[in-house]
């Protein structure tokens, strides 16, 4: 299978630059072809402009996103990504939790490489299928927190909804199986013994990336919410939720595994 | 009072530019000063890396920031940000919605200006008190889908949920009182009456910025949580969490209103 890496740290010597080399190593092991965007390395573009679009401008951002996509004049570093995210059978999202989500160069190539007509638009189906459906993605960040600041009672939240924009509204909403993320926590200062025991369990997680389990999220596509098109948009069918459930834990059929 | 205004918007023609003219005149004309941070126009550099430090390199990143915040040599666009906060008695962070939280170029201002030292650290105390105590925040934000979408059973999730990393992960963490968000969905191709429809709204918001109940989020620094300094991590105390709630609704001490 083909795996694609999108890494994003500022330092090829910390935790997760060694992460990226763990999975890089162990993916192949599996006999696995992988490609790594190290958007760092690579000095990508962060902030999603007009230069992207060869000269296109309206009527709006979004929609002219849209045509420079459709008419094949979008940057071609943004197709070179699309083209990546196209070959790929497993998509890991590497990153360090900056501010409860991603480092900007990697918000940058979300906002600049999803485009419009490429990973959504009014025809496209969403939240179970779409463009991106039949591969998997798994986020595998590093937070410099300890874990009880993140339990369901943690002060900073629960770390799968501070996740769920990202796990959710990005990678279900474009049609990718998601897998439960590799997350953990007091990454800092740390000695041979928990270096070891994070990265054992990372390689464990890469060499069942195409056996694990997806998160159960429920299917838009699949008629389980009024639907895209309804013009009052879109809400799940009633008498479908777990009972006793309510916020983001709607959106998953058994709550007990996400 | 002071206002900053930090806006990320990559055409001034686009209706958040317009909403960013407005609140400009708007809470001058209700007396008070205003700067605005304007993101696209000041080529505000995305991506944090250690060229921000002014040579300081280890041992790790968030530290790396530290030392650089303490000994005054963050690079002069940071400092600059961050004696705008400082001086600032309200912030607006004024967006497009783009896959369910800041776009890139905001999310670099968040990286780069909030380091380690100034915004937060070992001593620093967060969740109700901290080095932006004493201000105001409010976030305004413009969507493309429709609100059906963003509603409590919505397919999206709420919005209230989604913008929860935002709100209370960075501004209240950080010690801002945090004001409801203005959020206007179906933003797109607008008619005059849509349009002023969300600018009287948002003037209205903007008028009363300064005596709007902010969002009632629990306090760490006043003692709702076992504390940051806690061996297991910081979890609201047994017996605060208004009956049926869960999720990041606990962290709110009353959720009809937030």
């Amino acid at each position: 299978m083909r795996a694609l890496i999108v890494y994003a740290h500022p330092d090829a010597n910390s935790l997760t630059g060694s992460l990226k080399d763990l999975a890089v190593s162990a993916l192949r092991a599996d006999g696995h072809e992988v490609v790594v965007s190290d958007l760092y390395a690579m000095k990508w573009q962060s902030a999603a402009d007009y230069t992207d679009f060869d000269g296109i401008t309206g009527p709006d951002f979004m929609h002219a996103s849209g045509t420079a996509y459709e008419s094949g004049r979008l940057n071609a570093d943004i197709r070179s990504e699309q083209q990546k995210l196209l070959d790929a059978d497993l998509v890991v999202l590497l990153f360090p939790l900056w501010w409860f989500t991603v480092p900007a160069i990697l918000k940058g190539w979300i906002d600049r490489v999803f485009t419009y007509g490429f990973a959504y638009g009014a025809d496209i189906p969403r939240y179970g299928d779409g463009p991106l459906a039949g591969k998997r993605a798994m986020v595998a960040t590093l937070t410099g927190g300890r874990a009880g600041h993140y339990t369901a009672r943690g002060v900073n939240g629960p770390t799968d909804d501070l996740l769920f924009p990202l796990n959710h509204g990005l990678l279900h909403f474009t049609g990718f199986d998601v897998l439960p993320p590799f997350v953990e926590h007091s990454a800092v200062h740390l000695d041979d013994q928990s270096y070891n025991g994070i990265a054992e369990r990372f390689r464990q997680r890469l060499d069942t990336a195409f056996t694990t389990e997806p998160i159960p999220y429920r299917s838009e596509a699949g008629g389980d919410y009024t639907g895209l098109t309804h013009p009052d948009g879109s809400e799940l069918i009633p008498g479908l939720e777990t009972p006793g459930t309510s916020g983001f834990a709607l959106h998953v059929s058994d709550p007990t595994r996400s």
